[in-house]
């Protein structure tokens, strides 16, 4: 049994303290609006925050008719950068960039593409990294908790600045999934066909376990320091907690199926197999992805996000899940993934059947994947081909 | 964002620096055997032990032919209280106490029944809480890397210490059915029947991905120091660590259906769900199997044994595991759980038709539930008719 310190380091490099956008640093393609400068932006826990920066890109140009605008809402570990290449300001490339651009599904020729960082976020979008205005100081430990329906409504913040009326559609995938609904639920008249894919109605408690695990593991951390690790230096940060965190994320988003076939039982560090760290090529994967996202991501909005996950229930405070979703009244293209196991194809056929059942035009494609739950983000095909379809139908 | 000390505790009394049975402590059923006194016992890896003691019980009666001895193997956080109740030196019932016992499955009127703790287990065998011979410390970071086949051989130790040439049959689910498969491997001469429940030749890179972030968690918590806590304070040692990794196993030895059924989006702390710490039912059910398991359990003995499952491939320095499985000379009973999604049906299928490919006779049964992996522990029923018609015909 060998100390932490004696195993492979994630990185050669010390890893960021936080992984976040700071001011200061390379804009890229972002843009900004800042909202409730004069009065205070309000959540739906009962705290409130003041001067929110929202991130967000755009790519084509709103017609005149204000009305070929399509709203992406990004997942978990997203950002507004959902499309174009990485650079300045970007570590990787857009995150659906197979899906938008010119000529693709999400044709930008033709729709005004709008993605924006969600609430609680850390690529530019007000969250824990942030500068809390009263103090100047990082938010940290005093951020609040947010809710899908708070990230929505920064949104509609955003919408409204933009001149946006109602969105041609909105689209997302996983988190991105669940804003979907909200917008649906929340402004029925600014939305007038949504997909949401890959998603659920309420997290379940399987969803909710996993969640508990990922965000333990960052508390474990030492080195979180119960949420105020900014002033930390280079290499001092909730790295290894942050990383542990994604490592099983990464197990969930795919499947045991494309496990065996990519690592199988090949090892990492030579033939000697019998030292506790040794390493399989799984692991050394994994610890790849938990180190990569470390250096593009904050602890805290991990932690942040992850809770608002837990909390989305559409049906909360409206009466139940049946009657919230009997508030949308616009055409919805639902999908599913075969393989997925951390949202199951049952939670997106649920939607499909009750909003059926209120007689709203709803068609559903199952993403025929091996990949799991990260087929939203890997089958840009399977995914394209309706989406163009159904979006060249909406009214 | 409240500080972890803020946070609910996992038990009101300070949980202990490790779980495991120690010198002193009450022997209750257990007996002991000690090898490898004159000798070393020669690991797998390389390294050796002095002095291993074994742990185990026995029920009902070793008969005059010697034929009617029946070794159950137990899963990773097993021990070798199989059968019985809880008392005093076994914080918790037997683990199989609904299948072994007079007139039960495993009839103890009938066989001769035997289950050992493992080889780096925490319950009495030398693991790693255990004191090192040349030392008088416990072994703790010295604890070497031990292998299924490690603790088989152990195992047959004890056989011959209780003058058991041969088992009428091996029996055990999970990392229990390795050590079975291993068994009838390495000496098809002394099995003359298996069973291996929900089990796999290999472990695959799923399963080691599981548990690597599982350890990594216990090496994340800063109590863990390296693996030499034993001389910590109460409530000092590594307890998050290891509690964070059983939350996890658990999520993954149940299913979505029954945790959605069970918990569903209740919460544990009232109506205020707007605090990041705040629990879901779900939650509160994890964190209290993770303390559960604290207090009877060691946490570098679970780095041991996740390590062990890790490597555990019946195809190593054998030609791959078709060839090793050809060694198999006796009957068998595979079995199977429909909602294992950790050791997913096609795994134990594999192992059927690779043995009935040789002209084995291997019986197959699938057991029919909604708990997931652990259904090799709570489906009693459905395992135990079939396992009585097999041992009833093995000759």
């Amino acid at each position: 049994m060998t100390t932490p310190d004696q195993r492979a380091p994630l990185s050669r490099e010390p890893l960021p303290v936080t992984g976040a956008w700071r001011a200061g640093d390379a804009v890229g393609q972002r843009r900004f609006v800042r909202v409730a400068t004069t009065s205070r932006f309000q959540l739906e826990g009962g705290s409130a925050l003041r001067d929110v920066d929202i991130a967000f890109e755009t790519w084509g140009r709103l017609d005149d008719q204000r009305a070929n605008a399509v709203l992406v809402c990004h997942a978990l570990t997203g950002d507004s950068h959902a499309s174009g290449r990485a650079g300045v300001g970007h570590p990787t490339a857009g995150w659906w960039d197979g899906l938008i651009g010119p000529g693709r599904a999400l044709d930008t020729d033709r729709y005004f593409m709008v993605c924006a960082n969600v609430l609680g976020g850390c690529q530019g979008t007000t969250g824990p990294a942030a500068l809390e205005p009263q103090t100047g100081e990082p938010y940290g430990s005093r951020f609040p908790v947010v809710s899908i329906r708070d990230m929505v409504r920064a949104q509609a913040e955003l919408a409204d600045r933009l001149g946006i009326g109602a969105w041609l559609s909105v689209v997302g995938g996983s988190m991105g999934g669940m804003q979907v609904l909200e917008w649906a639920v929340m402004f029925p008249d600014r939305v007038r066909s949504i997909v949401p894919i890959a998603t659920v109605a309420a997290a379940t408690a399987q969803q909710i376990g996993y969640s508990m695990v990922q965000r333990s593991a960052i508390e474990l951390d030492p080195k979180w320091r119960g949420g105020d690790y900014y002033g930390a230096e280079p290499g001092d940060g909730p790295a290894r907690g942050l990383a542990n965190a994604r490592a099983l994320a990464q197990i969930t988003y795919r499947s045991d199926e494309v496990f065996g076939e990519r690592f199988g039982r090949n090892v990492v560090d030579g033939l000697d197999q019998f030292r506790l760290w040794q390493r399989f090529d799984v692991e050394g994967y994994l610890d790849y992805h938990g180190a990569k996202l470390v250096r593009r991501f904050d602890a805290n909005t991990y932690l942040v996000i992850c809770k608002a996950m837990d909390l989305h229930d559409v049906g909360r405070g409206r009466g139940g899940v049946a009657t919230a979703l009997g508030r949308i009244r616009c055409p919805a293209h639902t999908m599913s993934i075969t393989t997925d196991a951390l949202y199951y194809p049952y939670q997106q056929e649920l939607i499909r059947d009750e909003l059926r059942s209120r007689g709203l035009p709803v068609e559903h494609t199952v993403i025929d994947s091996p990949h799991g739950h990260d087929a939203f983000l890997l089958e840009t095909e399977q995914i394209g081909g309706p989406l163009t379809k159904f979006l060249a139908a909406v009214v």
